[in-house]
């Protein structure tokens, strides 16, 4: 018989989505240059010109066998030695090829690295507000899901109800930072207590708690805002990293788990990804794409955009009244909504073409999303929209 | 802590693999035109040049973010479309786009499909001889892999085992046709065997049972052997497919789910299957990929090498004195080694430069895999190592 957990899944229709959905639809209606769209969290800028040259030449000159071979499960030898060298250079880590899994993603990085380190059962925690895909990424692995709540003045983590929550079942803990949905960047302060927490607690229980830090908005920080490498603080840290954001790939699906070299039995880990991936259907990202990745290692698309997109939202919002955490990086904002019903509040700001996301699904009430990775001239002509929904509604 | 079991797999070592490692050393020594490698199935002719040329014009042509945009973890839907067209087509299904899901080549589609159908603890039975990985594939899902003994005389089914082993708690079978390693192609009397067996112990037991059909070598079938589509012979049939030896792109892990309209639930199980994708990490195959294969769909690498280099090898075999069924497909034969213990033959074989496969690991005793994916000149060269061998040995 199909399964009807799967099944069951299907009734739920993912917020984000439905959002997405109605400004397509009123995009038909009145031109989706005019429907100011918040909802979706896709890079806005192109990837880089050397991964398209890269890609050409490669299916030019090289030999089509050696290009689209079978790759070994953990990746391609040499470019899992470019990216160790490349983390290595940037974050002054030690690493070595050996421990680096190429992935499809931060979803297939993730997906592996709840398996190495958790059994059917455990807990995983992670804090509020968090991506609303964690619920299911983390569950349908047989570990379980819990949040943290938020710490709503910084959006840094809440430390009392960490601690508290940090029982003996937890297996790991899942950071994401920059964070989305709220633009935080976790600080060095909050990464060195976490740290301690972590390993107290460790010792105390007797077994290992891991540190599964996904990363896909490592690249996109704004300046003067300092972004430590999560590793860098704690052992047993498995550093999940996609390319989607920095390089404007998500479609092409590629990213890695990067073991600490210091993680009890680092060793083993990247190669015990690889049994895992037998069993999830993973084997390898595709050839081609890892070979053109490992080209552009320590480049990016033109990020800057959502910085300059980040200042005039923020600096608009706040005018309006709005209680915000200023954004460190990302392309998201979370302000709190002008009234305790977020739902209510999203649905009033549609009469205005404003399609913006409640932040129910992440975990804490009463804030909203913006997804503000869309052109700039769309988000200064989003302005009066904001001016007259908050003047007519509140 | 790191999970025993991943870290337990560690220890096998895979036969093919050592095997092809040898072979690769061996090559260090005498130089790798002079070592008979049969180990390894990798395509052995490239990709068609229309695949290259489409992957380039989009590239150069096509708008970067919408080229390398996210696509519905589905697929693509214009190449779901796609696929079903042609399967409609080629096997006079009635396949709409909605009953296609894209996968990561047939591990992510087997993946896929044995979540959909069964629960952890539930029975999946396959015959021997069976692809070894087929083992972790299926058990790290939580179904438990059954392997009904081999019919040696025609590698078709061994339909008493297979009625004894059919109980309630198997929830699908899983067959692979053309077959790896005996490049066996299942008649449609097997088939039909098949079906109404099925049929007969699905309504005995009063639950479904589903046939997952893992169709890789589809295209690779000789000159005058039927190859039906199994899918046709009994509705509950998810087919798995990969382009790696078609289309000769192993590395670039593209392939589909395709469900029977007929099947039972049909209607949901694509869509179940992106709900688990969330859980494998598996989320969509790389969009570029997609759209490339989409144009390329009813074309295949040139196969015919395949046909003349298993013509040479199943002649002089047979001439040899060896027992060996005539391959309808892939790019494998089985032939029964000259002595039972298949292990110490092909211990022996290496003393002449043939690296050929013993079969234990592929669920039967006392025979021998050689994987023909070779240029033809090599096979030619490699038959007087078989006489000398031969004459030399036995």
């Amino acid at each position: 018989m199909i399964v009807q957990k799967y099944k069951d899944m299907l009734q739920g229709k993912s917020v984000i989505r439905q959002l997405s959905e109605f400004a397509t639809q009123r995009g038909c209606e009145i031109g989706y240059e005019n429907v100011f769209d918040y909802s979706l969290g896709n890079p806005s800028v192109p990837t880089p010109q050397k991964f398209t040259d890269t890609m050409i030449d490669m299916l030019q000159n090289k030999d089509p066998m050696e290009l689209h071979g079978y790759s070994q499960s953990l990746g391609i030898p040499a470019v899992r030695d470019k990216v160790a060298q490349s983390l290595n250079a940037r974050f002054g880590m030690n690493y070595t090829g050996n421990h680096i899994f190429m992935t499809t993603g931060a979803a297939g990085a993730i997906a592996h690295a709840v398996r190495c380190v958790s059994e059917p059962g455990d807990e995983i925690l992670t804090f509020a507000p968090y991506f609303p895909e964690y619920g299911p990424y983390i569950n349908l692995t047989g570990a379980v899901l819990k949040v943290v709540p938020a710490d709503t003045k910084s959006f840094q983590i809440n430390f009392e109800a960490f601690e508290e929550m940090l029982t003996e079942k937890v297996a790991a803990v899942l950071i994401n930072t920059p964070n989305n949905p709220s633009g935080t960047v976790y600080s060095s302060e909050t990464l060195r207590k976490l740290a301690a927490i972590m390993t107290d607690k460790a010792e105390k229980y007797g077994h290992d708690i891991f540190l599964i830090s996904d990363e896909p908005y490592r690249e996109i920080v704004f300046v003067d805002v300092e972004s430590p490498y999560p590793s860098k603080f704690y052992a047993n840290t498995l550093s999940c990293y996609s390319f989607s954001k920095s390089l404007s790939l998500p479609g092409e699906r590629i990213g890695y788990v990067a073991v600490n070299p210091a993680c009890r039995d680092a060793e083993y880990i990247s190669a015990m990804c690889s049994q895992i991936s037998r069993g999830t259907g993973h084997n390898c990202p595709p050839s081609i794409i890892q070979l053109a990745v490992a080209e552009v290692l320590d480049l990016t698309s033109d990020l800057s955009v959502y910085e300059t997109n980040m200042n005039i939202l923020y600096r608009e919002l706040i005018n309006l009244g709005f209680e915000c955490v200023k954004p460190g990086g990302t392309f998201y904002i979370f302000p709190k909504a002008l009234e305790e019903d977020a739902v209510a509040f999203c649905e009033k700001a549609k009469k205005y073409d404003l399609i913006v996301v409640p932040s129910d699904t992440f975990g804490v009430k009463g804030y909203i999303r913006l997804a503000y990775c869309i052109n700039t001239e769309k988000v200064e002509r989003s302005l009066e929209a904001f001016r007259k929904f908050v003047k007519n509604e509140y």
